[in-house]
């Protein structure tokens, strides 16, 4: 079957905005088998929406809708297909049930215009947006399937991978079965250069790689009749996968993140865990957070972003910061080793750079990092030197100290 | 004029890639004065890129093209403008000696297909590339023009912005310049209905909201003959806005997030800050973090997952936490107290709050926070209750907790 995507709004049109939604759409529209052979993106104006749904109508058997489903008079996309369906819009008792129970337990007050977003086209399923007021729409017609998403990626995502694509992977028969094989600590090319004979000789199951912040995930996918078939195909290869990868690869769940890898290995191991964070302010403990459950193991976490913290909270010798400065291997060492011994954690990671744009000097540049990891009294410093704006300097050091830490946790 | 993009590659309709191209193209296009409409990706198909470009010179004046330049037999984009103008495609010498140079410069061996690149379809304008071997075109036709770019972000960025924008530019008097109102503490829909109004009458300005985690913006856009007509057209519309939203209004920087605003307040108020965060797990400390120079501000930051780290590090009474439970108003007050006492910071900001999947109750459900904010030794908490998984539950609450502290040092 063949899909097309007409993405609304004129912040994409305008560039204020960078069109993930599409990507993403398009990859998991792949992964169901569906050829896509149009995207388009038009603004927030109803004679343009309504001839591209006309002509996106005319060429695909499943059209995918995202943004315009908002509260306000440029919200247009569900009025839209209304009127290239020639079907009248109407109240969905429970939608308007659900937006006022939203607001009510706020204690916000109702504007006019939310109640917008409980109409439906005549006919349309309803799917209810588990991350904000605008409900989904699949709206079945003559064949064809014309699917409703809002715009912000934070309801759109959950809402099409929980409800929509179990509505599109009923509609041929057949199954696509993926299995994400998740490595980290090892950079892209080195893992496509390690893999180019799997994937020049792939058919079914094919290996597709995805780089992500200190992480490559490799996405096994295989086509077959049922489940157990496609999950047949694709062993050996997700085998092979694990053979070469060893130790790299950290989870086989499409779910599991990285700082959940690390999480589950510490409940396993029965050990707890503390930050202690310079230039990335929070970022790991925030990331480990993430985590439900984590609190089993997570002990104190600190932010000591100036030297008195750093001498206060975890013991840093004041001689250290003398001598070395803040940004320095020994630093980095004490702060973990007065994290451990002071706040009784088995694992503590502490992390001291330059995280730029201003600070950096011949000698210490912006992007040198110290990560140290001390995991039941013996401590590691790793020194690291990364490119970019703050942002993707802090992010790197996340990515790092989260496998760093699980390095030495795997190899206590 | 109206401009309209295509761009071209089967990895943009896999999802293998963002098409960040159409972004920068879009945003260089509206500060250029340009309309765009229309934003399309199609395949490597020599049927529907020919059919994307006819309807596209149909309703628009400029057509952009990015992507499909390459040497290979995949590459059609210039195949298919010269065969929908009915133009032939001839060797372009200045073309053929660059690439020739390219590869003997190298060392590297030339293949018969690089060839392909030298050519040009008749009454083209050949745009050399400073970053690649695919040459740009510029086809004026009948009053239109249509640019050809390479994809790779690094060749069409700066042949776009050195080569093709001063030609752009050159066809159409006038610029389009605009300010954003950025507001906090005040929802999207509240925002709509409050200017109404000035949306309903605007034609040049033009008002468009966009809404993020506990912020709405508000882009003002205007046209005129030069950035002084096109600011005074602007900022009687900008006054009237920020005379209506009040200490809602955070910055009319495009570059000032609402966590660089709160630094900034605090630095012209000479007020430290601290946090001390549970659900939240460092995610207000690495927002505050991501602001250049808040080391000026910030003192001791605590994640306080426990209820032992909660006494101990900012001296939470025993008898508070066996009462109330951790999550309660008494308990965030305590924390903010305690941190600005103990730790001695003016403004301490806290945090604690049920976040889910799991830890919820009929009494007190997953989505309910308090956060307490003590400026000066006065502590005001307030209950929130958010909905959405455990990822928007917390980046509510960073929003939110922002939002307060923001509001409580304005207030002193």
């Amino acid at each position: 079957m063949v899909v097309e995507l007409i993405s609304v709004g004129t912040e994409i049109l305008l560039g204020n905005i960078v069109n993930t939604n599409a990507a993403f759409l398009s990859e998991k529209c792949a992964a169901l088998g569906l050829s896509c052979y149009y995207q388009s993106v038009v603004g927030d104006n109803e004679e343009r929406l309504c001839g591209s749904i006309q002509t996106a109508l005319e060429r695909s058997d499943i059209l995918i809708l995202s943004g315009g489903l908002g509260p306000t008079q440029d919200d247009l996309t569900k009025e839209c297909v209304a009127k290239v369906l020639g079907k009248e819009l109407l109240l969905d008792e429970h939608s308007r049930k659900r937006i006022e129970d939203f607001f009510v337990s706020r204690g916000y007050e109702i504007t006019e215009n939310n109640w917008k977003q409980a109409y439906a086209p005549e006919g349309a399923i309803v799917i209810d947006n588990e991350n904000g007021t605008a409900p989904g729409l699949i709206v079945p017609t003559n064949g064809k399937h014309i699917l409703l998403l809002p715009g912000p990626p934070n309801e759109l995502i959950p809402m099409f991978e929980n409800q929509m694509m179990p509505y599109l992977n009923g509609l041929e028969p057949g199954v696509i079965c993926s299995t994400t094989v998740k490595l980290c600590g090892v950079g892209e090319s080195k893992v496509e250069t390690d893999i180019l004979d799997l994937i020049e000789k792939q058919t079914n199951p094919t290996i597709a790689p995805y780089a992500k912040t200190g992480e490559v995930h490799l996405r096994v996918t295989a086509k077959a009749d049922n489940e157990e078939q496609a999950d047949t195909l694709m062993q050996p290869v997700i085998q092979e996968l694990q053979k070469r990868f060893g130790k790299h690869v950290y989870s086989l769940d499409e779910k599991v993140t990285l700082e959940k890898a690390l999480v589950d290995l510490l409940i396993e191991k029965e050990l707890t865990i503390g930050t202690v964070e310079s230039c990335t302010g929070g970022m790991i403990s925030a990331r480990l957070t993430n985590v439900p459950g984590v609190s089993a193991v997570l002990k104190n976490c600190f932010v000591t972003y100036s030297n008195k913290a750093k001498r206060k909270l975890v013991g840093v010798k004041k001689e250290t910061l003398d001598k070395h400065g803040a940004v320095s291997k020994q630093v980095a060492k004490e702060m973990a080793k007065g994290l451990a011994s002071l706040h009784k954690t088995d694992v503590a990671i502490a992390v001291t750079g330059i995280a730029g744009p201003d600070g950096g000097s011949e000698e210490k540049p912006v992007g040198l990092v110290y990560i140290a990891c001390c995991v039941c009294g013996v401590t590691t410093v790793k020194e690291y030197h990364f490119s970019g704006n703050r942002n993707k300097i802090r992010e790197n050091t996340v990515a790092r100290a989260l496998i760093q830490a699980r390095d030495c946790v795997m190899e206590m």
